[in-house]
Formats: C-alpha cells, sequence, structure tokens
C-alpha cells in the first residue's frame, strides 16, 4: 500500500499529473493515489500551503503529501521532504509546507539530495515528475527519508497569517474562496470563544456586517449573508442558497481582504 | 477490494472530495474509489438522481455509489443508506436515490443513526466527510447495513418525470446536456417503439422538429439537428459535428425542456 | 496489478468516464485507472495523438493506454489494438496512435473483432465503454492481443508533423498550448542541436522574435518571451510569471501556428 496525495497548479487539461502518477506506479504498483487538486492558481503558494495545512489530517498516518506548486522550479530552490505528526510531505522549499512546520516542534525537514533515486536525466522544469514523484514512490515503499538527503534547516517560511487583536476587535482575513462561494477565514473557533468570552459580536467585511453566529447554511435568511464554524472549524461567510463571494464582490485576486470581528456588549 | 464511487457537487477546486477518499482510505486502504462526477450544479438534487440511474449498472455488483448533494447539511434531514439490486447508495434522504427506490420493490432502506462508525465531533456542514464516507468505509470492510441504524419507510421522494401520452404525441422531457451538447431525454426506446408501433414520428423541440431515427452521430447531415437512442438507450437530440444545445439555446439552468413526439400515419 | 491510462474528449461533468472504470473493474477489480487527460477539444485527435506520444514512456512496461477521441462511433472505422515497445494501446483506427506506429518497425496491430470479449448488446454511440474498456480490461488479465482479433495492416495516419528545413532556417509548429499558457511545439532538442551546430540562433513566432535559449522559466526577464526545452526535450515558447499565449495572442483553435528557427552567424 502507499497513500498519497497531489497537490499541484498543473490543471486538468496536460497530462501533467498523469504522467506523475505513471512515475509513482512505476515504483510502487500498489501505491493509492489522490488528487486534492490540480486547480491552485499558477504559483499560488499562500493557498496551497492552508489548504494542505486543513487537509493533511483527515488521511491515515504514513501519507505522503506531495505538493507541486513550483514559480521557480530549475532554480536553486531546494527540494524537500517533512516529516510531521507522521505525516510526509514533499515538495518545493518555497512556503508550501511552512504552516506544517511552524506547528510542530519535533519536525523533520530533509533537503533531498541523494541522486540515486532520481532518474538520469533531471529536467529543468518538471520537478513534479523527476523529483518529487520518485520519492514519493520510494517512501512508499519504506525507503527511510535521511538516506534521500540531508537534515536542513531554516525553510522558507511565508508571511505570519495568525488573527490579531486590538481592543475590542479580532483581525482576521478571508483566506480562501470555496467552490460554493463560501468565504473561509483563519479565525479559529477556539480563539473566537476565548476572545469573545460571554459577549455578542458582529462580523464587518468590505462594507457588510453579520450579526450571531449560526449552525448550518440552511439556518440563514435565503439571500443573506450569514457567518458559521465551517468543516474544519474555522469562521467561515456564506449565503443560504447563494454565493458570499458574488453578495460581497470579492474574489480570490484580492488577496485575503480582512474579516473583522467585533465584540459588543451582552 | 470494495468500489466506491462518488458524486457531489463540490467542484474540483477544493480539497473536500480528496478529503473524503482519505476518510475512506483510513478505513479500508485496499477501496478504489471512482469519481463519477462532482460538476453538479450546486443543489440539483434532480440531475444528480437521474445520472447516478443511468450509471449504477455498469459498475460491479456491491459497488457503494456515495452522493453528496446536500443542500439540507446539518439539518434534520435523514443520512440513509439504500440496497437495491445488490448495488448500495449513501448520502442524504434528499430525493437523490428516489429513482433507484421507487423502480425497486425489495429495497432495502436504513437511516443511519448508529454513531459507533461516526467520528466523536461531526460536523454540521461536511457529512461528506464525517457521515457518508465513514459509513462507505465500514460499508466497504463488509459491515452489515442493519448494523448502521433503522429500517426506515417513506424516503423523500421526486416529481414524476416519466413520459406520458396524449393521444398521438409522447412528452417527455430533456433531462441533461452532456459535455458533447447532446440531449439527453427520459425516453426510452423500448416506450418508444411501444407508442410508435408501425408508425413513422415526428420530434418537436423548442421550435424545431426533427424526422426519424439515426443510428449514430455521423450518419446526421453535419450542423443539422438527428435524433438517435444514446448509450443508455433514450431518446437523445444531437448534431453532428457540432451541439445540439447552441443549435437550440438550450442550457441546463432552462429547467427540464419538454421533448414532444408525434406518431404520423405510416 | 495492471495499470490502464484513459485520454478522452468526454470532460468530467458527465458520468462517461466514471462508467468506463466501473466496466474496467468489474472486470479486473485490482487495475489501477489513471486519468491522463479528459479535457481534449471534442474530436481533436492529432493533438492527442502527440499528448499520447509524449507521456506513454513515463508509465511502467505493460502499461494500457487507452484512447476515445471518436467522431466516427458507431461507423465502419476500427476499433484497435496496438502494441508497441511493451505498451498497449487501445481506441479507434483514426489517427490516434499513429505517431506511435510511425516510430516503431516491430510494431503490432490488431483489429478488435473477437465479439465474445465485449458485451451482447454494443451501442452505436459508447465504445468506450463497450469496446475499449472491456479490451482494456481483459489485457490486463493477461489476455492475448492476438485472440482479440486479427492482426490488420494500413492503419489510419495523420499529416507529417515533422519540422521541416529550408536553408538557414527549420519551420516546426507549436502542437500545443499547456494550462500555464506555455506554447510547446515540435523541435526535438536533438534537432535542433544538429540543424544549429556551433551557431545562434533566433526564433520567430506570429510578428515576435527570440534570441537564444534559457534554461528555467525563472531565468527569463519577467513578462517576456522566452524559449527553453520543456519537460520532454521538445522546443517550448513560455513567458516568465507570465502566459506566452496570451503574450501572443495564439489559442489552441489557431492550429498548429509555424515556429521559425533561423540560425545566424556566431
Amino acid at each position: 500500500m502507499g497513500i498519497i496525495t497531489l497537490l499541484t497548479d498543473f490543471g486538468i487539461k496536460d497530462p501533467y499529473v498523469g504522467i506523475m502518477k505513471g512515475v509513482i506506479l512505476g515504483l510502487n504498483p500498489n501505491a493509492a493515489v489522490v488528487d486534492l487538486t490540480h486547480r491552485i492558481e499558477p504559483g499560488d503558494i499562500t493557498r496551497s500551503a492552508y489548504i494542505i495545512l486543513e487537509s493533511f489530517s483527515f488521511f491515515p498516518p504514513s501519507t505522503i503529501h506531495v505538493a507541486v506548486v513550483d514559480p521557480g522550479v530549475g532554480t536553486n530552490r531546494r527540494p524537500i521532504l517533512v516529516k510531521s505528526r507522521n505525516h510526509f510531505f514533499v515538495g518545493p522549499d518555497n512556503g508550501l509546507f511552512w504552516p506544517i512546520i511552524k506547528a510542530d516542534s519535533q519536525v523533520l525537514m530533509v533537503h533531498l539530495t541523494n541522486k540515486k533515486i532520481f532518474p538520469p536525466h533531471i529536467s529543468r522544469t518538471f520537478h513534479g515528475r523527476d523529483i518529487f514523484a520518485p520519492v514519493a514512490g520510494h517512501l512508499s515503499l519504506g525507503m527511510d527519508p535521511l538516506k534521500m538527503g540531508e537534515p536542513m534547516e531554516n525553510p522558507v517560511s511565508l508571511p505570519d497569517m495568525t488573527p490579531t487583536r486590538k481592543g475590542d476587535t479580532l483581525f482576521g482575513r478571508a483566506m480562501r474562496i470555496d467552490h460554493f462561494g463560501n468565504i473561509i477565514t483563519n479565525i479559529r473557533r477556539e480563539d473566537l470563544v476565548r476572545f469573545l468570552g460571554s459577549r455578542q459580536m458582529v462580523i464587518r467585511v468590505e462594507k457588510e456586517s453579520i450579526e450571531g453566529i449560526k449552525e448550518t447554511y440552511a439556518d440563514g435568511a435565503k439571500g443573506r449573508l450569514l457567518a458559521l464554524f465551517g468543516s474544519t472549524d474555522h469562521l467561515e461567510i456564506a449565503v443560504n442558497s447563494g454565493r458570499a463571494d458574488h453578495h460581497l464582490n470579492l474574489d480570490e485576486a484580492h488577496g485575503f481582504p480582512v474579516i473583522a470581528v467585533d465584540r459588543v456588549k451582552p
């Protein structure tokens, strides 16, 4: 066995994802390869990093998560392997695994330098095929990460995205807009509960405000903005039977718009 | 082994489908998970139900078909398991499996209430991950459906979509438009043959009419509407080297437009 | 085991690809089915043929490559099986496998005529399900290709697409535009090196010209056209942090635009 997930910005029109699976199955015909997504906007490292963070723990221990969002392919950026909480992460050292690394004081990081596990000719443009797929294949067969390269430090980091508090306001961000138009924020349930205590809240996003928290999408008035905790227990802005992104005229090209939560007198 | 199909309205940009596969493989690493489609329009239960009906029998016996088109997620709509013709169907009780249930007097329906097979915390927004994927995983390992909950009756139904006859006209509907722009109707070959007897026919759709039935797409004049029996033996409207939907200015947002078949003197 | 790849123009909205997998798994529950792409433009045989050519060798020996881009489905075009370089290719005889066949003097071609391996009723509109998926399933179980039909000759060919040389210019073509907007040509590294000898080059495409070859995408000036050898060692036109197709106002509907390489004095 061996479960391997793939996250890339390759899209699904080209044969690139299929080719990576061919390389993996050539090494381990019993690997189970699961697509996490290939619809990352080209080069969007930050959103990829947070999708990996929110997804990995739903896979069983020893799963190998390969991520190839790699605008610097072929340059001197390092190919790396990260072991954290009994999961493996394989890809370029460009911040993709920073949220995983930051949260784990026991993390193991390996700079993938052992050329014996790569094909004789490594292209300068497709390390997904020539480096990361072979590493995943060998890992899934039980190879020791420390035989794949050298332990390393100082991985590339991403800007801090944790919510900040100023007085009676918690400032978070819209991290991602999903297929349904729901806006997923970086504000976790436990942090919001601690911040609010026994107080009520008002959420401000763009020029709209939302009072209170619903339990399900269907609890909101049809066509109106609502807030709830989504499936990974992060604050989410949605519209019952509609799209919050259209309602707020937001899309992912806007970056990571501010979501402000005010606590108000009970 | 264990073959599990997935049909959702999740799209393929978000990690939601991959996460469901992670949960399934965590329970049964040998499951073979097949995507039926994730491109259902959000909340389109009726088209999903007919796609399941036309697809399931091409999978081997004991296949588990998971469908998550679930606008009522987190409300009191029931999660259910249906066993019919030696296939299993798992999803919300909102009509998704109605065409399967209606056609089978021997059907078994189970309200999924056994919390031991779900994770300790069930989200209110992602039952695909927290209820339906675990049920599929356990089923694929051979668990008895009757240990997953209580037998139930009165499932949610859908409006009747069978063609109706008035005099010398059979009224059917355009059920679905496929990737090639072909319009798939609810009129089955056997029903049409019985209706026509030895007579000829004219099909009316929007303001166009089509005479007779072709055998293949290539039998029609290029760029002109034609009718044939498609791959599931339903009447289909197509254009050789073109798109019937564009020709007729139809899309799925129109609902289910009427397709009228007149029988005429031989 | 048994690895089977699928390339179709079916898209991913309809259940057609899933149904083919159901048929394959019904015959061989242990088959590993990999999607190469389902986003071929309807009926685009030439681009499909070159995608198969550039992809197949990254899969392990004995892989079965099923391709269904089949505008003549149901007509008298032959269903075929091709064995070349220890890979199998299954699909309609319409040119899809021509680049594979042309390059291999030892190729085996079989006209698939043995009805015992197909279902009792073969539709006229979906041979992917009724002919090619069953053939792939039986092949993956070890069935002898020569028991599936008759050896054949004279497969359908495609127009010659190899680059041509006139004096100091090599004329190639833009074969395909990938998800990143990179333009993949039919000019191979070895052919270009032989053509150039010790000379420099200028590439002309539409009204632009590009001097010299870069090693990686990141080596080019941001927003400017560059040329490099892509992951299959073909000349590729790209833009660092941008899209070459937009820069040149090209899309695949333009056909296969000319790429001219002039060799210039050193």
